[in-house]
């Protein structure tokens, strides 16, 4: 009832999408629990509402580490569009997807077809950890942002009674990890972490977190055609 | 890394399937909150994994109510079958499906369709809250448990700053709601209750839940072959 | 021709949904006779059509027993999908499916969600054998009213020169039945009966078929909003 | 059970594949009844089973005359499909498909298809009335076998108190009809009928029907490799 | 922006169709190329643009082959479908399928069935190699025209530096290549030519080529409704 | 049978990507022209085939722009999903996708997907023009290489007869082409170019285009596992 009292005066709506995945020693829902909780700080002092984080996405290369469930490509799209699908039948008009996993960019590019098959519809696809700003912001604390390293760990994120390896990790063989099946990739990973520093001081990916929330904010506030 | 010592010597797993609809006076979230507390009070003391509930499924008939997205049957069918393949290429076997909402049904019939194309897999469909069991439980308490009334009200469900009506609502046409597209549903359900008292004392909800967390366990503990 | 006549007064139609499977020591065709049966003797009065029944529909738990061939989920309910689009596009209005076979549930679901997207349609799904109505009515002639028993066991369903074994069978594990993989159901149900006596005096069943065809027949005439 | 044993002997099996559509003054089921009978009649003999006939195929230019149901191409495609699939898994390696409508052509080409994904399975697919030698026994009758005319006029497709034009009617314009939507087909054809005589005397059609059968039991008999 | 001054004066495409796939001793494209050439040389002196020929089609018979990649059925309709609708959404109206694939065949299907959806839209499918007209003619220059025989042997469509046989090749079993899998057709067809001569001189060729040139041009300025 | 000899020595093949879409004044081919000959110039060398381009892919922003056909995303993945299983059914194991097309992306996430299911197979997803090697040579010649400018005008994508405006086009509003529907796009891109420079230097462009060709080449010689 509050939607549509909401909906009279505003039609933006925010869908995070996250992915239940390894993490190295962060929780398997780090990708969702970033993505949504970036999407609540960002939306609720504006008063625009966030739809449950969409928690199962597309991490095909993390097939041999389990509780990492992947979608067949096909099905993600089939779901996304969906999903906006219905919302738009209900009244909203403009869609930020906040996306928390390297894996689903393929919904990028479903957005952009279901905006062109829509006259009176926006959406906007934004992975808030690697845009210019957040990339630029994270480099300045460390030069390896990186997945299920420092630039993931959050009080948020972490799991209880888990002891994270000091030091550095060596840099992911990329080209090695680009021809990999899941069990080299396995083997590849080791603990799961790609590279680099496994945490940081709380006040430094603060900075970063907070500079996410900001863009979030103000792509819903002006992101807009 | 946990999952993979706990697959040395288990291979259950629990998915709770949830539904973002219209509950009336409660949280648009109220199906999968409850399927997923139900999941995790039952799994925990076992050291069963629960997976993160999925919060989107069929609820075509709340079409007119906003907040309420719906998926379409084949692409939440394919969902949930790779879900299940994913999982079990991961080392899983046994599958409990909780269910917390009655438009996902066809959930049972893929969960039975996939178990008859794998040798060494078992599914349980389970919909927690209306098992014969729970349903006589509910009975002893109100004659009327029913969709958004005092059977899904739970102080885990209930909004901040939100009122309840008094009283009881009289029993929904089940006649004309067979037949009623989205815009009839909306006229004949009106905030979207279905029938019944909005809410009764915590203590008498409490036992239905206990006895519906008891029968998961069980299940999970038991209902294998 | 004839029915273009006929739309110019009305706009009813019947589709019965069946299966081929084994039915123990009845036709593999059970369902889809029953299916098609009720719904001609119902609709003729009326001078409402009746299509002919679809007679592949969803069985996968039956996979171990020749002759009880199984759609995919999403196959059949593209496959409804398709039927009542393209009926729909001919004219007609008000559909009733009639359904003869426990598996195809998921058909009701797909009715429901084929509804919310036609403004000027209804449709409504029967599984003519297990409406409260006709279960009460087959319990008043015994307790066990089940697949393959007494309970399908018509003149128009039996095999000819096939006996029928004596006695009650022994009633189904149904939480084994519910884990069983096609080879665990093949072993668990023997002869494909599931439970109680194979067969009752005509005249006992006779009064249960009237009055799924009396059911019918009225969803027909008022069943619609 | 019956199955089972025939099984331990023989792997053939039947499938006839019909549609439900407008044939002019002859019944809508005709190119099922056709399908389905002359599999029965050549198959039976030999003791090979046959499926019921599967009656919705693919009709889109009848979409302006009622009763003439058409699936789309993809759905028929995987319809037979998991049909081939199931029935496969339950023992069955020479399938024959007996087609009665021409708009089912693609049925071939799934055939051939889904051979090659088998390396223990035989698929004949045969339309019954436009092999060679059946068209060629026809023209000995008459010089024009069509859709709805004398060619598919037997005691098994009449319509009880329709009364059938006499004469011939000219023959219809192909070029036209390729580029022809709905609406105009139905324009272009009036009654149904494509061109021709109504109706022959049944000693003629009869010879017709005797070939298809043979030509069908042979194919059973040694058409296979 | 040549084609926005078109669509202001025209409507007709043409879409060539072909396959990759053996063709014996000639180039793995042959098909493509015949109906990416035949269009162009019949659609260039009418102004009417010609799209890509679509180099991937259906050949599950010749999966023994390397080089052949085939489509499923299904993923080829939908391919074909959704360029329809993309080119139909651009301003055309009058679409030519070109088809150089015998395997192509229900690409036929699918036009009529898009066509009948589309109220203002007109598709003809045309397999240039086999209409009446060019097979008529062909057979005044050799009686077996044929997979990758004289009859697809052009300058165009030969390689370089291979060298064929001489004499012609035994008529291919038809009833043997019907049941055959992919192994078996590998086996059957040796070199990967059907029958007959394995070439013939230009002049002669050139006859058959220049009538099927003509057909599909006079098809472009008059096969319309 | 050339490729018969080769499986015998090598398993390497390469598809290139391409799409068929507005390129200001350029060929509508420009992406699939350069996909398909960046291939071929690094693969001939070292005796690799390269498959026919697939000429058609994921452009739904420039669906107001005719001559530009755009698949569904699910469509897309199927075919190349198609084209990856037959291939490897015939053999090949190591496939380099050479895409030339910004919107083509997720057939690298379907690349990863795809090897994830194969054990011996491995796919390498290439964006030529994209990669750091080619921006960053691009980027010495002019700070702006980009859609439909001198970044992809060569002499064999610049159309006859076609005059090229001079200077340079102010650079594209990304925010607003983000959320601009087909519409708006096209106003926005006008001529269809995005920025900068329209033509450069035959001398300059062609040092980008040897840079290109030559990391296609050491993919194929050293990016495997």
């Amino acid at each position: 009832m509050q939607l549509e009292e909401y909906l009279a005066g505003d039609d933006r709506i925010v869908l995070p999408l996250g992915s239940t995945e390894q993490h190295g020693y962060l929780s398997l829902g780090t990708d969702s629990i970033l993505a949504q909780r970036v999407s609540l700080e960002a939306a609720e002092p504006l008063g625009v509402p966030v739809l449950p984080v969409l928690p199962y996405g597309l991490t095909p290369a993390f097939a041999a580490f389990p509780g990492s469930p992947s979608l067949r490509l096909e099905t993600y799209v089939e779901l996304l569009r969906d999903l906006l699908d219905s919302i738009h039948g209900q009244g909203f008009r403009r869609f930020l997807l906040v996306n928390g996993h390297g894996g689903n960019m393929p919904a990028g590019s479903l957005a952009r077809e279901w905006m062109a098959g829509q006259r009176d519809a926006q959406v906007i696809f934004h992975s808030w950890w690697c845009s210019d700003r957040v990339l630029a912001r994270a480099r300045e604390v460390d030069t390896e942002p990186s997945h299920a390293n420092w630039f993931e760990n959050f009080p948020w994120t972490r799991l209880p009674e888990v002891t994270l390896p000091e030091g550095r990790k060596p840099p992911l063989d990329q080209a090695a990890y680009r021809v990999a099946g899941p069990a080299e990739v396995r083997e590849l990973l080791g603990d799961g972490v790609f590279q680099g520093a496994y945490e940081l001081p709380d006040e430094q990916t603060e900075r970063v977190w907070r500079t996410g929330v900001d863009e979030v904010r103000e792509l819903l506030e002006s992101g807009w055609r």
